[in-house]
């Protein structure tokens, strides 16, 4: 990694190499709370992309032109068919160039959705095969299961047009819509259509928005955490007492005794029992999770709701844990990561908070205002 | 009706009125074999777009500009939700105006999607609302329930782009597709998101398609045959007489004795069992249908099929009988029209014949292919 500043200096921009895009891709593990799709496939095509010496230029929201045409790139749909199907780069590489033939201009930088998960590394694949940069921010801070699940949707960004595409060549635009639930219905229904898996290409109209809406320094922050982790694996130390040097806090802590599942549509519900091994005669703490893990219920208490990000550690292994891999018997250790402040005000939590996955609890900023990242700052600049 | 020839003339141009709105309303029942939608709103609809004098000029596809650009237009989905809704010119309208924008240029006419039932109607609202004219001509040559049983699709005009909107101001547009097929299920897909009616418009690429590929005459025709019922019903004459100086013919007569009915997806499915009161060992007979009336039995003999045109009329008072209206203890007769030969070729069949629709028989042109309306004459001019 070489660039003017260190990754995570807000004013700053960097590289990314093919050795960054695995640090980047570690930390989007961890932001992708246990969901986000199959990070492993997105990473082989962003190495892929970067081979050869190449680097991609991160970009802070605050460097972008008044001028510049940011298009943000996805796949939505189900982890399963996305590891079955043999990913190409071209498919999301379609999309982008749908969105652009249909606002009639060039894009100047690519932009990532989503933060958590394989949606870290699509955007690389975009930037990298068209020599653009990427902006340093993302519009989730982790991973969502719902399209219009963004910083740009709370904030009333247009949540459309977008382009749908898929694997076989068939493209698709939803140029209008009544609200950002109606871009999500008819982009969900697309997606079945297709098989269960699209690419997905959403321009960002005005660039001013990406400094007012998007959540900042995404990019930085997924590497710092990946770097971390990394020395942590090198030198034999404790993963979680490097998750917590880098803002994380530990929330629960126990045995998995138990998992249930369902899947209603495309998303997987359900709730994970974790035995606390040093107090007996407390009962089950809970993890709840749609696609992600979205709470943590410790004593009949909540100690952790989305939108922070929520982390499961393998405790033996320093593994992450992702859902489709939980099973009884492991010991693990949850970390919660603050969400950026702009996840957090009555706008947001109207949209990413407990009560808009159907959970009857409030989000308590356990961290803390003052520990939280600020992304916010930049609105006013 | 004015016009520098007679409506039916393969070179002639006229003007639709209001009262001719009626007569191609009247007509367009009578193709719609039995479904085609709640053609009563759409006359409304087009009645009211012509209102106070205004006419809309039909041109045959002859008369069509080589770099003419043609939009054909529709509705999509479920009659009931068409018939709950209160139908707006500008939800079309709207599809319209954003495959216009879509494909960077204006259109110089309109086009019928399918001439039987209420997408007869839908083109001439467009036509008076921008002054501009409707082409004497469609895709079907009768009603279908499927997006792709067109003779663009047949003889290979590409399949998309095609634009969807709703009533409350959605827009998608389906930009490419693998195929024919894959239009029809991601446009399906987006009615049933959209509630189950969607407004559809559809570019014609180059003007020479529609001289070569669509059903000529189709507003001449329709207009035709709703001006024979209107003398029929003024002179107290019988309607079968007066279908088949139409070139209909009698292919069943008898007493409904039952009525099979089973939904599936958007379509209606079933079967009218019909039995001949002059033949009272005969077995009864059969009228197949799927959303449209699509084959007749008589004596465990196929008597006609699609791609013809069947229409089912009231012995007692004349009237055109559609699938929502059937019922047993009615005296009906049936009367074929023979499809246009663009539609019986076995390309054609493939698409819109028996087997297309999962019946085990052939098409038997009983009509012989002499009496056969043929558009394709125009094929080589």
């Amino acid at each position: 990694m070489s660039g003017d500043t260190a990754p995570g200096s807000i004013h700053g921009s960097w590289q990314i190499t093919a050795e960054d895009v695995a640090l980047v891709a570690r930390g989007a593990r961890v932001l992708g709370s246990g969901g986000g799709g199959n990070l492993y496939l997105g990473q082989l095509l962003a190495v892929n992309a970067v081979r050869g010496g190449r680097s991609i230029a991160v970009i802070p929201p605050e460097n972008l032109d008044d001028d510049a045409f940011v298009i943000a790139v996805a796949q939505i749909g189900t982890t399963t068919v996305f590891a079955e199907r043999l990913a190409r780069g071209g498919d999301i590489d379609r999309a982008f160039t749908t969105m652009e033939r249909y606002a009639g201009k060039r894009a100047t930088a690519v932009m990532c959705y989503e933060i958590g998960g394989v949606n870290s590394m699509l955007p690389l694949v975009v930037a990298a095969q068209r020599g653009l940069p990427v902006v340093d921010a993302d519009l989730m801070g982790r991973a969502f299961p719902e399209f219009q699940m963004t910083t740009l949707d709370i904030y009333g960004a247009p949540s459309s047009p977008i382009a749908l595409c898929d694997d076989r060549g068939n493209v698709t635009i939803v140029a209008a819509t009544e609200d950002m639930f109606w871009t999500e219905r008819l982009a969900r229904a697309l997606t079945l259509a297709m098989g269960g898996l699209a690419y997905v290409a959403r321009p960002v109209l005005h660039a001013v928005d990406i400094k007012r809406m998007a959540v900042s320094g995404s990019y930085s922050r997924a590497h710092a955490i990946g770097k971390a982790l990394q020395r942590a694996s090198d030198n034999g130390a404790s993963v979680e007492v490097a998750l917590i040097a880098q803002g994380g806090r530990t929330v629960l802590r126990g045995r998995i005794i138990g998992i249930e599942r369902h899947v209603l549509g495309q998303v997987g519900r359900g709730s994970v029992a974790v035995q606390d091994l040093t107090d007996a005669v407390a009962g089950p703490s809970s993890i709840e999770f749609q696609n992600e893990y979205l709470m943590v219920r410790r004593d009949a208490k909540t100690v952790a709701t989305t939108p922070d990000a929520l982390c499961v550690i393998d405790e033996e292994t320093g593994a992450v844990v992702d859902i489709e891999t939980l099973h009884a018997g492991l010991h693990v250790v949850v970390i919660a990561f603050p969400a950026d402040l702009k996840l957090i005000t009555p706008a947001a939590l109207h949209i990413v908070g407990p009560a808009a996955f159907g959970y009857d609890t409030l989000f308590t900023p356990h961290h803390g205002l003052i520990n939280r990242r600020n992304s916010l700052s930049s609105q006013h600049s």
